[in-house]
């Protein structure tokens, strides 16, 4: 095994480096069909999707770090990961090969090449999440895979007060995931908002129903941190939390004063800005 | 069997009458999964879910009469279907239980009691379906199932040029599917529109690309018209086939004359009325 390596170390410098390239990817998926997008076993993921298909252009494994590592059922319309490469191809070669080899649920927007120390998550400035409740009765077939479904009264201005309190730089322990490996529960809140959809337009046509969206951007999130400030606001929506206990949540910065976890199902990464 | 009938009859006929009721659905479905409307053999179909759910429910073997027969892939979200039952349910709890039992791709949005006499199909006054065409060079994951995908250039003048000889009442021959079980070839077209959507709204969310947006409405439809109409229209967007030609094509009523039948997923019934 040492003399294969040295061999190898052999032909990195006599062929003048390896030429490596870094490749930037804009990744859209519906998250439905996959078990997030970390590589586990016994399930596919949206990154061993995308890797198996960059290994079958190249020929080396090709390894994936994606900007956020969304769970399963989670969606995207601008998740960024980025590889390097010893191949000689284009990004547009990249981007059209892809999209041929992957499943219609996974598609690559754009590809473009970076310099060699681009990292999309620790160079990532803010990323922004949309996550969809849908408040009507029956749900829509078009929407169950795309929207928490609560069919019921919902005081949205109690959400709006209580979501005050999120915004700016704050210890967000209350809202952080068991098994979060971030070092510190610190976080920036850049942006909240809630609006409501009558008749949401689905590409053109117009769906029966109401839906509630809310957009959070922020510096970084911890591990089911927009799931469970949802969940959060959720419950004070509903009247079982009052919006003036927000702040003491917090404060609190302890996980089980706070509400339980938003299903991933209405969750997307909308983007990310570097 | 002659006896149990006879004691069936006279059970009907002392009780006053079956009681029977009417029933009308209107109906949303995601028909991705399904092969299309109609109850056939080895396939699942939307028709046998629902009167599977029925039976469940009535214990009776309940038979759906549909307004459409949507072919398979094809989408509704105001597709009309009626039962009649000698059930006591009220239609709301028909409504309830339905959904309760129905796989989530498959909604009921209204039920309400009609006239015994009603008949979803031939009551129908005019159906109106609209077909999605997506001209982005890579397909949004959250348009694969909804929309035609043509990354092509499109002259959506001569589209509009050529439908208009569409619209009043004519042999649709050159548009008629094989097997279609119609007596009459000759339809009414009610209204016909073309638009196109940059960046299509997706629920609240703005997707990449553009969507060329087809809607038609028709006092009634031959089989696969539509799907044939819009696939000869697509030949004339892509220049195949002059603008000028649609008159011809559909004076010489031979379907041969047109072009091909364009995908399922990209058509829904929007809603019929009465």
């Amino acid at each position: 095994m040492r003399g294969k390596t040295a061999r190898f170390g052999v032909i990195k410098y006599t062929s003048g480096g390896w030429n490596m390239s870094k490749i930037r990817l804009t990744i859209e998926y519906d998250g439905t069909g996959y078990a997030g997008w970390q590589v586990q076993p016994d399930a596919v993921t949206i990154q061993e999707v995308i890797e198996d298909a960059l290994g079958k252009m190249t020929g080396e494994k090709v390894r994936l770090a994606a900007a956020g590592r969304t769970d399963a059922g989670v969606h995207a319309l601008g998740q960024v990961a980025a590889f390097s490469t010893r191949s000689s191809h284009s990004p547009g070669v990249f981007l059209r090969a892809l999209n041929s080899m992957l499943p219609r649920d996974i598609r690559i927007s754009e590809a473009i090449e970076v310099e060699e120390g681009f990292h999309p998550r620790y160079d990532a400035r803010s990323k922004r999440y949309i996550y969809l409740i849908d408040l009507s009765e029956v749900q829509s077939p078009f929407l169950y895979r795309y929207a928490w479904h609560l069919p019921c009264s919902f005081d949205i201005s109690a959400i709006k007060e209580a979501s005050r309190c999120l915004l700016g730089r704050h210890d967000f322990s209350s809202f952080r995931g068991s098994g979060c490996g971030a070092k510190s529960p610190v976080r920036t809140i850049i942006s909240f908002d809630v609006g409501v959809i009558e008749n949401p337009v689905f590409l053109g046509l117009s769906l029966r129903g109401r839906l509630l969206r809310i957009g959070i951007e922020g510096d970084a999130f911890l591990r089911h941190m927009v799931r469970n400030i949802v969940g959060t606001l959720v419950e004070i929506g509903r009247g079982k939390i009052a919006p003036g206990e927000m702040s003491g949540i917090m404060k609190g910065a302890d996980r089980s004063l706070a509400g339980p976890t938003a299903p991933a199902r209405g969750l997307f990464l909308e983007r990310i800005e570097y």
